[in-house]
């Protein structure tokens, strides 16, 4: 059996030698640098890299698994997959404490107004008649009830927030008070004091949110987009900033990556961006290789994946 | 009985009025507005402004509680209460929530690195290689464990971090994994990643913290002073932030406030300041409110306090 990584996994990769010795194991810093032999003969492949496309795979005849190290699964050839029969499974949930630290960093910057303290410190200024929000009993409204979406309401619920959760199908989820169809969504846009997205993108989810939705949205209302920038496009989140139709959103993913320097969203005083960096961890490997490790040992005895395999048809 | 309230209390006015038809009230703006007659003849005094002193006092001659609309007491004179044998409730709890969300604003814009993101997006700048520390098993050290810690540390634990709490005996506390004596502090520092102020003024605890305590600290250290600046002079948090004894400061309190404006504070790069801010909150007034009118109704029955009763031996 052999293991090929498009990516170098420092001190993981001792490790998963010593606990498969019966697996063959390459690594690479990046795919350009693999042999076409070893592409035909590999069985497995870890990476995250968007070189990794149909026409990538057709050149792997034996690939029965990818291990993708990273969450989001869209830049993948779905249809070539599920034409040859390759299993996949991500790095999901390996992200969910990082994106939630994100996630209320944001929210409290916001709500404590750090940086309008910040701003008054380096000028000598001491106010101390400013009042701040308060999180508590406050409405956050999360699209998307998967495991990191979870793990951000468990952290509201602790601080006093109602949660209230938006799925496919209005089904109940861990650490939601409420949760409904997306389909109804613009209907309880209203009452929410905070909407984020955290959904994957599909083809279910690209552009779902248009000039409708963010109108439905209450004008006092904060958004945080921890999931995909396609989501919306970027021309009716600048829109909406612009026309106060929310009051400010704090971005860490965009329609096109990286953001262009020319873009609007630059610009515009109530955005706070981040670049996509809401899952960088150091740890990331150690945890991802955890997961593939697992996954390994079930699919060595009998070719099965246990963990976060993704579903081709869903695409998530 | 007469209540006299040195401030306005807004729509509490009305609803202690209605709840309370045999009580007499009167509501001032400030202890200057009283008049002297009404001041001899008050039962209850409502207020936390420091014109409540000794002086004050003793031109109140009937005066049998007081009822400190704030948490911290350490302006009162404990003596001439105890001499005069006059209860005292503060607003302690009303205050855990903001303060809370302020530590973790605090926390979590230093360790996902806001104020570095921020800059680069000003200058139009695509970071996206940036790894920042996570909360996970982080060792977070408080000194005091009472409401507003508890509080504090129940966050703390939903974010995955490990809770240690000091206290004069070492008992233990809801929501910590581990209580020490404060007099072993010294010993628990190096191995705590944020180590947090939350404790009141009183005289065992004015200028507690000397150089010794920040040259045990870690170098990494992250310090947040959210309870009173008089925990430490000035200079020793100064200087232990010039040496990089500690890595960083986060201040809402000061030895002298407000801070003034030569303060060396003002030109260090490592430390982030707000002017007493994380207690104020919109409803402040209702949730004291709240506390007064449940000892209200008791203390008209039969002169007993049951809530936020202040020790006048202890101080808090």
């Amino acid at each position: 059996m052999l293991v090929v990584s498009l990516m170098r996994l420092d001190e993981e990769e001792t490790r998963l030698k010593e606990a498969f010795p019966e697996v063959d194991f390459k690594f690479y810093k990046h795919p350009s640098e693999l042999p076409v032999d070893l592409q035909e003969q590999m069985d497995v492949v870890i990476s995250y890299h968007p070189e990794v496309d149909a026409q990538f795979i057709k050149q792997s005849p034996r690939l029965k698994w990818i291990a993708w190290y990273a969450t989001g699964v869209n830049s993948l050839p779905f249809e070539t997959l599920k034409e040859k029969g390759i299993q996949l499974t991500n790095a999901g949930g390996v992200h969910a404490q990082q994106l939630t630290e994100f996630l209320f960093a944001y929210i409290l910057d916001d709500y404590k107004a750090l940086k309008e303290a910040y701003a008054e410190q380096q000028q000598k200024v001491y106010n101390n008649k400013r009042i701040t929000a308060s999180l508590n009993e406050q409405r956050i409204l999360f699209l998307g009830t998967g495991r990191i979406p979870q793990r951000s309401a468990q952290v509201a619920q602790t601080f006093g927030m109602k949660t209230i959760g938006l799925n496919t199908t209005g089904h109940p989820a861990d650490y939601f008070d409420e949760t409904y169809p997306l389909s109804e969504r613009q209907q309880h846009f209203a009452q929410a004091d905070i909407v984020v997205n955290l959904l994957p993108e599909t083809e279910e989810t690209y552009h779902l949110l248009s000039e409708i939705d963010f109108e439905a949205m209450n004008d006092h209302t904060l958004f945080v987009n921890l999931g995909r920038g396609t989501i919306t496009p970027e021309s009716v989140i600048i829109d909406s900033l612009k026309s106060k139709k929310i009051r400010k959103a704090y971005l860490d993913v965009f329609e096109k990556e990286p953001l262009d320097e020319q873009s609007e969203l630059y610009t515009l005083d109530n955005v706070y961006m981040t670049p996509h960096i809401s899952g960088n961890r150091s740890d990331n490997k150690k945890r991802a290789t955890d997961i593939f490790s697992r996954n390994l040992t079930s699919f060595l005895k009998d070719n099965k994946l246990v963990e976060n395999v993704v579903n081709a048809n869903k695409g998530y």
